[in-house]
């Protein structure tokens, strides 16, 4: 049954995350469902970002170094530890997911000369098959096995340096349960390595509990960190003085500072930094985590899959097809429709004021940021949606949907 | 002789570029040379990174990515190169040096099985030789041979892959002759990659002319360009469809949003992206080198060689020893002082106002930042400098100056 704008301003009314809605700057007009692309503004950003240019660069300059900068990769990867499962001293931002992808790959093909393979999905995130056929070049004998999800259990073996999976499918939205996957690899003696980028800030994970090994994952996605946030990696404790970074730039040194020509890595975490670390993009992504950190997973995992089930009911009633997992231990925030125009409906939606997501060929997907979606938000773009898709308001958009769905 | 203050006014007034100081944020009270570090604020940044943050992502949200996020790598790139002699199509703004430094390092090693040498430097930047060190164990039978400055010709041989130098030493100023080590190089066979680090938008640089095939540097120093701001890479068209970026991620797709799980390099600059741009970061930049171009490199030469006079002069006048070259054509834009207790001196410049730098063991540092200091900013560090070193201001400093120089 699709929810009624009545109800669903009743559900806003009684949504304990509700306050959290304030604390984004969110444009009129627009209800943005692509969170999990590039997550909204938060109102703190501005104001930090005010202060780290005029103030900490403008007039402390240098000194500014000294004052929290070359900290900060540290610092907030400590507190991102605290969303995902961790320890502090097991995390660290910087640089990119690829980057950080690249850099842990390479390092547990080089852990065991036996372990030549990277086991990972077909259809994973494209980014992270290409960096790890990068990763795989870098090591001899090396090579990536990418098989279809059904066949990742059997393609576990005694060559498997590392089983790489991305925990939330970035476009069905498919959870792998971590525990389970991560013992599969153990069990084989490979390392398990975790792309968060469709889990962080939105599902709960516990890669401690899980006994993971390794992870990265995205800052811009819903931990609010900006465009092109840095992002961050995870390196269990028991794994940081075992395994070292190919990318190895001063700031992964021991003692930076001492300009010395060999390289040291730093005993822990620091030395997965590699250049300069990116001080504006850390500073908002600071101020999305630090919002983040506020917030109380359960309640946003509860409030995410209230969400999806309006979504998904409205998707029912016009005859869409899911792609989404309907249970929600078993997804992540997103739930995606297959529909032969997605890219017209997702255009028609765009110009009806409803920002979701187009994924070739034929994948409309719709994040799922429970900090800062309302109910009613929802249950509107489910009215644009059904609209679209039935040719109602078809007239009025600029972009055929060719085929029309009964 | 040293110049008076007088004088400086003087030259202050007939100064061409005199303009360009108002273009910038510095604060009272301080004199700045320490723009070879970390550059002063243009005023044009705080408001094109306000548009950034709440017009772009705050209200564009996903759509600013169509809107000029997405090209923003080659067009700051394409900036840049105006800089430093490439051509539209040779420069990608992205990351740090050091893991644009890495992929290059990679990419010309693995060119030509029998060329296994990275040849550089003893005592270079330090983030460089560790960096070479990460590439070489990404190649097999690499190897690294960095030797003393007086050693290097010697050691270019057949073997050698790549001779990489940075053109303005960081600690001396000592600049090669960029065409003279870039032959060298090729009448070995081997490519030349330069780290342009402390001289883009510093001294004049020619690398089309120059023959060079590969290049790095970063945006933080002289370009102004922020905190942590991306570095930039060079690849001559020549090698573009000849060499492969190791960090092979999404944004060096040929095709990034066709989500196909094979890799294909974009044909052009963009194959050397990994993950994705970071937007604040390069806005930052952006600001940075628009100011950058509009200053003739010629004019910024010209003072950065007259601004080393006067504060060579006073270094003279009470005997510290100069590390830097006299010969501004043999030089960068900075000037270095020996003596055993440069960090102490440092310490009590900073407490009178006056921000150098101290390198490790017994180097004061000086950026003369041409855009934005004046003569009798410069007057007045050789001042205060004098009396730290004489010991006149000495008491009031917290810092003790153990040895006097007489």
């Amino acid at each position: 049954m699709t929810m009624t704008r009545d109800e669903a301003r009743a559900r806003d009314a009684a949504d304990p995350l509700r306050r959290f809605r304030d604390r984004f700057m969110l444009p009129d007009g627009v209800i943005y469902l692509d969170g999990n692309s590039l997550g909204a503004l938060p109102r703190a950003a501005p104001p930090a970002l005010d202060d780290l240019v005029r103030r900490q660069w403008g007039e402390r300059l240098i000194r500014s170094w000294n004052e929290g900068w070359i900290e900060a990769p540290r610092r907030i990867g400590d507190k991102i530890a605290r969303l995902i499962g961790a320890r502090p001293g097991e995390v660290i931002a910087a640089d990119s997911t690829s980057a950080n992808l690249f850099k842990l790959l390479v390092a547990a093909l080089r852990r065991d000369p036996a372990r030549t393979t990277i086991v990972s999905e077909l259809g994973n995130f494209h980014t992270d098959l290409h960096i790890a056929e990068g990763a795989v070049g870098c090591v001899p004998g090396a090579r990536l096995k990418a098989v279809p999800r059904d066949a990742l259990a059997g393609a576990i073996g005694d060559d498997t340096a590392v089983l790489l999976l991305t925990h939330v499918h970035y476009k069905t939205a498919a959870r792998f349960d971590m525990a389970t996957w991560s013992a599969r690899a153990h069990d084989a003696g490979a390392l398990m390595l975790w792309d968060l980028s469709h889990s962080t800030g939105a599902v709960a994970v516990d890669l401690g509990g899980a006994g993971a090994d390794l992870a990265v994952g995205c800052g811009y996605k819903y931990l609010n960190g900006g465009p092109g946030a840095p992002a961050f990696l995870y390196v269990a404790e028991r794994w940081q003085q075992v395994l070292a970074n190919p990318v190895s730039g001063w700031m992964g040194h021991a003692a930076p500072f001492a300009f010395e020509d060999g390289y040291r890595p730093a005993p822990g975490i620091e030395r997965w930094l590699s250049g300069t670390p990116a001080i504006l993009g850390l500073a908002g992504l600071e101020a999305g985590v630090d919002l983040a950190l506020e917030a109380e997973m359960a309640a946003l995992e509860a409030k995410s899959a209230a969400l999806f089930d309006v979504l998904a009911a409205a998707g029912d009633a016009i005859g869409l097809a899911c792609v989404s997992p309907r249970d929600p231990a078993a997804r992540g925030s997103h739930i995606s429709f297959r529909h032969p125009d997605a890219y017209a409906i997702c255009q028609a939606l765009i110009e009806h004021g409803v920002i979701g997501d187009f994924r070739d060929p034929d994948i409309v997907r719709f994040g799922l940021t429970p900090l800062y979606l309302g109910f009613e938000d929802v249950v509107r773009a489910g009215e644009v949606l059904a609209g679209i898709v039935r040719g109602e308001i078809f007239r009025e958009s600029r972009y055929a949907v060719r085929r029309a769905v009964t």
